[in-house]
């Protein structure tokens, strides 16, 4: 469901009145009373849906049409006020997530959608999650748990999807710096691991991966920079060597450009070496249409 | 005419055949006999274009449609073969550039466009050019000697432009870690001068400035890196003190997709902190119709 306070509650409502025939099978990990009140804020005369409770996650399979099913995670929510830092809501978003991947996990549901919340909700929440920035994190933990080791034993990497680029990335909240010191053959390679497992299993092939530089012009020779030579180049090879199909270190200024859908080389996803060089060329065309994955 | 083993003058052939109207009073200061050959490979049975050496730039304005007008610099260039590096096409290359920067110092022409040159045959073509990286350094230090100064004294920054988005460099050949040295209050304060002055005087008021900060999320109040507060925020503050209109450190992801024409909040320019940052989104949707300033 998102923070309650948030605009979570009424994009799911929106979405669940606007594409009724592409929701079908889908149901709210949330709060009933919220949805409700959510549900009020985007009917209108032509269309109508009413939220039917539910208990387990086959119910959402036989409802009829024109309903948003919700299942209640624990007691009601105490109510919030919208658009406020809440550690209600930010404590009781988290139980939702954290309820949706145990059930992903279990094999209950197919897939997990999250829907958004807010840092300082979840700290204001509790010591329980506060030590989390976000959905990553949080899905790595409950891994992690689930599969009864650390989190370091569940690497995790954050890509993000538009209609036209599909971009991964090795370091996400960080600073710059720190980013560039994450820049480790490790972390280059278990990225391309990653990439190469889970992107492959969607697309049904292996990917076809560039590998972005991380200085300007992928180093220029070592001119402007040698973590390209010492470093990146190395985990290419490595994971050439495992049969991995990446290519690379490629400029960074025109590799996004590249591997955009429809140009000549079709690369199917490009690994950016930290946060920026990647969300700057997904976000470029706009917010609406990029996820994240 | 730039390196005469690149594509050059095959370009610049290229836009005289096909745009002879855009191109009417311009001229290219370069070789004659190497124009001759490139205007053979371009020509076509609907078309044709003539080479007319001149020895003034005046002359450019009084010749004939369908002519292409040829200041020769120095002796005629000894025959290079195309696409192998070559000293005699870099120093060659050089020297037009100086004639063209300093005829546009005097006042003799309006403005210069540049052709691509090469690092390396400018490197091979002898000592007085092969520590300038590319054009930028190169009109700096025409610009200077011009002036009677130091470069010191002629700060320069590359801008990008796109019909879509302009930015402004606060660094731009180094690694990524010399980068983020770079950006100092000194430097920062010092590039939203000049785009105030020089991109002010090219739109004709005061530009909608931009500035995008250095780590993801532009550091999310100093939690991934303190430059935005520290360096950053405080070069906004001075500049605006000084009238220049310039807001930020914005998120680094977004701000380009803001600063796209035709978004509402209509900026002008942004200041990217370093090479990819702006070269990324400039060069994302093609690199056919961006130019560097």
């Amino acid at each position: 469901m998102g923070d309650a306070a948030g605009i979570g509650p009424e994009i799911i409502a929106k979405a669940f009145v606007a594409k009724p025939n592409q929701l079908k099978g889908c149901f709210v990990v949330g709060d009933v009373a919220t949805m409700q009140q959510a549900m009020t804020l985007v009917a209108h005369a032509d269309v109508s849906a009413v939220v039917v409770p539910i208990h387990q996650p086959e119910q959402a399979l036989t409802q009829p049409e024109h309903s948003v099913c919700v299942l209640q995670v624990g007691p009601p929510m105490e109510p919030v006020v919208a658009g406020r830092v809440s550690g209600i809501a930010g404590e009781f978003a988290a139980r939702c997530i954290v309820w949706a991947a145990n059930a992903a996990l279990q094999g209950q549901v197919s897939a997990v959608v999250t829907a958004p919340i807010h840092k300082e909700s979840l700290h204001a929440g509790g010591d329980r999650y506060a030590r989390f920035p976000g959905h990553t994190e949080l899905l790595q933990s409950v891994a992690a748990d689930f599969a009864g080791v650390g989190v370091d034993k569940v690497p995790v990497r954050m890509m993000l999807v538009s209609p036209e680029l599909r971009t991964v990335l090795v370091s996400i909240h960080c600073s710059l710096r720190q980013a560039i010191e994450a820049v480790s053959v490790d972390n280059v390679f278990e990225s391309l691991e990653i990439t190469q497992h889970y992107v492959g299993r969607f697309l049904g092939y292996s990917p076809k991966i560039a590998v972005a530089g991380l200085n300007p012009h992928a180093g220029e020779g070592a001119l402007f920079g040698t973590e390209e030579r010492d470093i990146i180049a190395p985990a290419i090879a490595l994971a050439q060597q495992r049969g991995i199909n990446a290519t690379g270190p490629w400029a960074p200024d025109t590799i996004f450009m590249r591997a955009r859908k429809g140009q000549p080389e079709q690369f199917d996803v490009v690994l950016a070496m930290y946060h920026d060089q990647g969300l700057i060329p997904i976000k470029y065309l706009g917010t609406e249409h990029g996820v994240n994955v």
